[in-house]
């Protein structure tokens, strides 16, 4: 059930890395195919500089992904996240690893999913995230369900939440108020 | 007209083997063409999680398209789906013979179709299913029509709703709540 | 100001030949660049249907572009669309003179666009047609509006009336009833 | 705040420079990557139409991006845009720096942008404009906040906007209604 707002601040303001789930949650979840193979990622632009706030107020940010695409490797890349796991099988031991390799609790970990695969990770991970269109049974599992669409805004829409609970918002919007 | 929800569950029981067209069902319809024509196809991630949950059920996959591109190929392929029957003019024969073929009766066959060449085929399955965007004269011949958009989840819609009217739909979702 | 519904269905009656824009009719208006140019196009399917029922019951087709490109040549093609005219800076010299080639009073021609560009054809031909997105002052000298979006069906919504007006619309869909 | 409306006319009478971000303003805000890295931009086509109309208004027109693409340059050239802003990471300096080249007054430019980035030029110059999906800190900041979406013609609203407040609306539109 999603978590009561303050539950959700709470669970925000303990995190120290926020994963993200990519095809339906960095993008709209459509796979485009050529006669190659999957051929391109749609991003959002806003959920980059979501994403690069939160990093620079010191959230380290990983993407955890089931499929592989070099699209998301050069996205990444361009966003400065080093923590990227594509082709992953299993989500859950991926993100026991990762929380061993980097001294990490659950409780410090964010992750954002769209689709079944990721409820092991969301049910162990400190505060749980998913977009909108996520299936009723993954949305139940959200400490934070988005308003803004899967590759529209919903990442950045977390990074804000994250940011506001951390009382560190105003602190990065004020460089472009000066 | 579409058919009562017990008639559509009914029907949808006694799925053996589902069929799906290809643009307007499995995409939105829309055609991307570059210079060297037809160039990119849109699938939904979402759907395809629902195809793999109800292959996994022992429900069997088929594509059945009047148009024909290698992307469709690839796609099948990677969801495990080897029935394929892409440039097929006259849909309703190839039906009859895959029925022959597979030692099916029509009431085992679902279909979902969007389009006027649809119709002979939505007419003799068992289960004949239209996204909600069909034309009027094809969602009145279909005993189920998706909430969902076509490329955006009218198929993972699908999907679910034959593994929930086989009794199936929560011990294919158990494993993801261990 | 759009027609009365019978003006409307009156002047579809007269249309033997129906010209249609290319960008923000038979596309949402989107154009996709590439580093080498405009690289795709996005064709609905449903309008490519509603083409062929048209063409099929006689009324020829032909696009009218201002822009140019091989994608709407290969999608024309591939419809049996064979009066392309595309790069055209004055739409209306190029519809008076496709008139006089094929002996056709402005009466039995119609035309769906967009723009401000197509102002001077939408004016002159019998039968004016617009989609829904279309500006305010273009909308004003359309006899008929699209409710389906550019790009989404709203040239399959005009084919289907033009294919109504004419009383062969049930002819037209028999063939898929049998 | 958003201006009044009077005062956002009285701005936009004074506009003869008028800039545009470009993801998320001229672009829907969404990034396709390809396995070689950012691979296409959707402009809109009505979008192009509206500055050809305020260009041949009188009204210089300028790029300005903070990210770089050759997709980009290709359309400006297109729309016979002389003034490309690419790859600005410091969007004021840029801004002052053209506004001197110009011999224009801060008073005499307009520019429409959606993020935070955005946000020291939209502060300084004459007539601050916002599509309606930016972020409501952005908003805040803009004199017009456009209705139409980013991508989908909200920069044509903009054009047309200061085409009217300038009283030469009626005048750009009579040479397609002789």
């Amino acid at each position: 059930m999603p978590a009561a707002p303050t539950e959700a601040i709470e669970r925000a303001r303990r995190v120290r890395l926020m994963l993200f789930d990519v095809d339906g949650v960095l993008t709209d979840g459509r796979l485009w195919y050529s006669a190659q193979g999957e051929a391109l990622k749609a991003f959002s632009a806003r959920d980059g500089h979501g994403m690069k706030l939160l990093a620079a107020a010191g959230v380290r940010l990983a993407l955890l992904s089931g499929r592989s695409s070099p699209a998301v490797a050069l996205r990444a890349a361009e966003l400065g996240i080093d923590l990227v796991l594509q082709g992953i099988a299993d989500k859950r031991a991926a993100f026991d690893a990762l929380l061993a390799q980097l001294a990490l609790e659950p409780a410090a970990a964010g992750f954002m999913g769209d689709e079944l695969v990721d409820l092991p990770v969301l049910r162990r991970c400190g505060f749980a995230c998913a977009p909108g269109e996520a299936p009723e049974l993954v949305r139940q599992h959200a400490h934070y369900v988005a308003r803004a669409a899967a590759g529209g805004g919903a990442v950045r829409e977390v990074c804000e939440f994250v940011l506001r609970a951390q009382g560190r918002l105003d602190g990065a919007l004020e460089a472009y108020l000066q």
